[in-house]
């Protein structure tokens, strides 16, 4: 039995699939703070090229992907299926694992499938610099090296904790050729405002996001890259899904349970999106789980409503699942996770029942990452071993019922930039975060007046 | 033009390639160092299973892989063959430059190619625990992974100043359950005894053996695993290049440099041997470059002759280009390619003209490697990038010559876990070792008195 499907170069996806235009119901806009009213996709040009303005909203089902961005994606591109038969036979289940390996891009993770994208509109637009934010590091990473190979050059405000936890992500920054500041910084008006008030803040997506928008904003040259939550960084990332149906398909199996973890919903997006279509067309019956971390419950506590997408206040609101834009999720490992919202196309999902939210601790996860570690053989990262949680738990389910169900997860990264959160695990030092349901309810009483939601 | 050469799990090679009976003259012996004469193999029951010590002197031309070990390879393997279309366009090169990745092990490098067959093997034989050196923590991660898979128990002596630079390969081994020690360690009496001496020494691998071998001897249960320099780890290293000759027979290439990096010489043979039998045979002609650091330069500045492999002198004599078995090379971040010996295979291919060794300084290395990272995407290990910087260097003299050449290496591991050397790089802090010329006199005047070589 093979452990690997692997795909040709010739079967790279030749275009993205474009969930936007298949959903019953089309997405909420985004609405300009100042009126309540949609935004007008003029304003966003501050900030973004052209190209990735009109994938944002585009009606077309599939997105032609760039043959420049096609040549970058095939240095990793298309990524094994793997079929997880030491973990199966650890578990003793019936049930077939295959998870899709992310972790062989460069940087490490599925972030270079929307980085490399983004990279290439803004090139062929005429900017110069492309200003980011980052959690765990992944996608400034990701966005440094796709910046690196088309010329561009790259700020990456990293959040303060995973900056300090997290120094060698930092090294892999400056080895492609960007500056790295620790967010909130002295370099924009957000951050100086932010650690006045809190001098000792450990940071967070939304603070960082508020710092990267700003300085493109506030730069002619320079535009703004997100690494999630936008309805184009899920476009790019549907790569994954679509190389999955079809390793799937070469090995006669179609996905009875489909998992991936949730931060801002990039890589949940890319790897179900392809399924979720089919599912919508009445093709595919299978779950879908999303798998978030207890102390960032976004999916499973948050309110699903108008909400920016940073903590100063600085984006247009998006209809999502929220915990308030000014929640400070603890310093839990998966860097990548602590987002107080997530994509707007994932929360429209959740909320028609389509997609499963799931919450699980962190030591829960880690202890799922070490034994697929001592069985697979790959190093999980601390925001993957959330996804692995979840298929072990459907596997061993499986066992009890006796069932063969086929549970697909997508291993959106390696951690082997997080092995002091491994080293912390073993040593017994990691602990799980308590519900903050005072602070989250604090957050969402700060919450943006107007619009009240739909 | 594709830039990844995949082959599919059934093209896994089902024999390992033995060069030995191969060779025009038989390889010289091991002495025992107190008989001056051949070791008797009985002798080295004490600490390796008899596969292993019939492997070490086989004549026959292919020895079978088990299945078992087949199943685990199939984890990781067959690896890809990639072609480096973006450093050559950087290089602006008519060469040709492809490279085997052997980093896409979950260990990371091609270590485990011959862990897993040992784990193996002793496994078989009833063995409880293996014990064994790591230099930069590449090796004890892959036996601690091997281990792990087969159910044995791993101890790992791990050089001091790699112990201590490399913190999070600690961690790796640790995730897959290994102990490790820093070596010198007051564990074994070869440990004691050199701590005695010099309190402040950085360790090397020479000392880290002596340990091992010391705890493998003294325990019954306990059996000692080399991760090179003898013939059966280079012997199963060979999938890699058997890969490579598959691979490059299907676009159409032949080799006309073939390159690695050499530290015990595992990596160099596995890559290299089925291409030197093709070259014996007189059905290939290349050049073949053996890469170390001027640091440690056993290949292109020690002596041929017999040498203990370790420190303290409990290992057999081998006949191979030594620096003195109590030379301590200074304490360079290729931490894999500090060693005083080498392969007793690779030394008699260098004396016998077949192999040319070259020597590169350790900051013209990292610049190769940067420049790799910022091309090809992948982060090279610094023992990585002595074969990269060679392999540069043979490109830009085919852009002086003009000449189309097919340059293939070795990319041995990743750099994940060595990101505080680039960090130091990058800052500008890495310092090239003189030649320490008179060291290594004084350490040849402390070779075995007989016998004198051959």
């Amino acid at each position: 039995m093979e452990r690997k499907i692997l795909l040709p170069e010739e079967e790279l996806p030749e275009a993205w699939f474009n969930l936007i235009p298949r959903l019953p119901e089309p997405p909420a806009p985004p609405l300009d703070p100042r009126t309540g009213k949609p935004i007008n996709p003029e304003d966003l040009r501050r900030i973004f090229p052209q190209a990735l303005i009109e994938q944002e909203m585009s009606p077309k089902p599939w997105i032609e992907i760039p043959e420049e961005v096609r040549k970058v994606y095939r240095l990793w591109r298309p990524t094994p299926l793997r079929r997880a038969l030491a973990l199966e036979e650890e578990l003793k289940t019936p049930a077939r694992i295959y998870y899709k390996d992310e972790s062989v891009s460069p940087p490490g993770s599925h972030k270079p499938n929307t980085a490399v994208a983004q990279a290439y509109y803004n090139k062929v637009e005429g900017i110069r610099r492309l200003a980011t934010e980052t959690g765990a590091g992944q996608w400034g990473s990701a966005l440094s090296f796709a910046c690196r190979l088309f010329g561009l050059e790259c700020t990456v405000y990293m959040v303060r904790v995973s900056y300090q936890q997290k120094p060698y992500r930092r090294t892999l920054m400056h080895l492609w050729g960007a500056e790295v500041y620790p967010s909130p910084s002295e370099r924009t008006e957000a951050g100086r405002r932010i650690l006045s008030q809190n001098p000792e803040t450990p940071g967070s997506l939304g603070i960082a996001i508020s710092e990267a928008v700003e300085d493109a904003a506030t730069h002619e040259d320079t535009n703004y890259a997100l690494g999630s939550v936008l309805n184009h960084v899920l476009l790019h990332q549907t790569v994954i899904g679509l190389e999955t149906q079809r390793q799937l398909s070469l090995v006669g199996e179609k996905p009875d349970v489909l998992i991936a973890c949730v931060g801002g919903g990039s890589n949940f997006g890319g790897f179900t999106f392809p399924f979720i279509g089919e599912i919508l067309e009445g093709r595919l019956s299978a779950e879908v789980l999303a798998v978030e971390p207890a102390s960032c419950p976004t999916l499973t506590k948050g309110v699903y409503t108008y909400d920016y997408g940073d903590t100063a206040g600085l984006t247009p609101l998006l209809l999502m699942h929220t915990l308030g834009h000014t929640f400070e999720p603890p310093g839990i490992h998966a860097g990548g996770l602590r987002y107080h919202g997530d994509a707007p196309l994932v929360c429209q999902l959740v909320k028609a029942g389509v997609v499963k939210p799931r919450a699980y601790p962190q030591t829960a996860c880690f202890e799922a990452a070490v034994l697929f570690a001592r069985t697979e053989g790959i190093v999980p990262a601390p925001e993957t071993s959330h996804a692995i949680r979840a298929a072990i738990d459907e596997a061993l389910k499986a066992r009890e019922t006796g069932e063969e169900k086929v549970i697909v997860f997508n291993f959106s990264g390696h951690g082997h930039f997080d092995l002091s959160a491994y080293d912390a695990y073993l040593e017994g030092q990691l602990e799980d975060y308590e519900y903050p349901e005072e602070k989250i309810r604090e957050a969402l009483e700060r919450l943006p007046k107007f619009p009240t939601g739909i």
